[in-house]
């Protein structure tokens, strides 16, 4: 194990929202993340987005050794949010941030459960 | 908001191994991942494997509402691993543990900044 390894920051969240039209389907999501991943010039290698029959989505965007994950829950209101940036060739502690702010403003929603976590 | 919503659990933690190969390549990962989704009675919805050109693999399987992700660092022996369920229908703890264990076990690994949240 070398010395030289540095961790990632890890933000968790779950968002409150009253725009629960937001929650139901991928579609708005997809385009306001893919903005912010080209804004925060990231890599995805892969993606997956699923609409639940009865409204809600997943959604996990696989960036280069980190991810981004969101579940949805309409019926509450509520989506649980995970932004995972390593720090393989750069400190990404900046661009974590600014995925999950783009996340929050695009749902109109107050963050809860909220932590941090470097590994 | 409902108060009905039950949270789900995220296991989080940093695997350490010396069987390096076996950060290398995702393929013999995902048949030990897919052997234990079936045995929790669990469902994917869709899943991103990436192997690295220089070694390494990232990983994550979306499950109903919920996922697994795995990000592997093998000039470190390491890896990140996420096991995050929610409780939308039952409750699902058990089963987050037993996918967390049938991961660490097929490493080989020991588990370092391990982390429970409700969420």
């Amino acid at each position: 194990m070398s010395d030289s390894y540095s961790p990632g920051l890890h933000l968790l969240g779950q968002l409150h929202t009253d725009q629960t039209e937001l929650l139901r389907t991928a579609a708005g999501f997809r385009a306001v993340i893919d903005a912010a991943i080209a804004e925060a010039e990231l890599t995805s290698v892969g993606e997956v987005y699923h609409d639940f029959p009865g409204g809600g989505f997943t959604a996990v965007i696989c960036l280069t050794e980190s991810h981004l994950s969101i579940h949805t829950w309409p019926e509450y209101g509520r989506a649980t949010l995970d932004v995972f940036l390593s720090n393989f060739r750069q400190v990404n502690d900046h661009k974590a941030q600014l995925l999950f702010e783009r996340c929050r403003a695009y749902f109109q929603a107050t963050t809860h459960h909220y932590h941090e976590l470097k590994r």
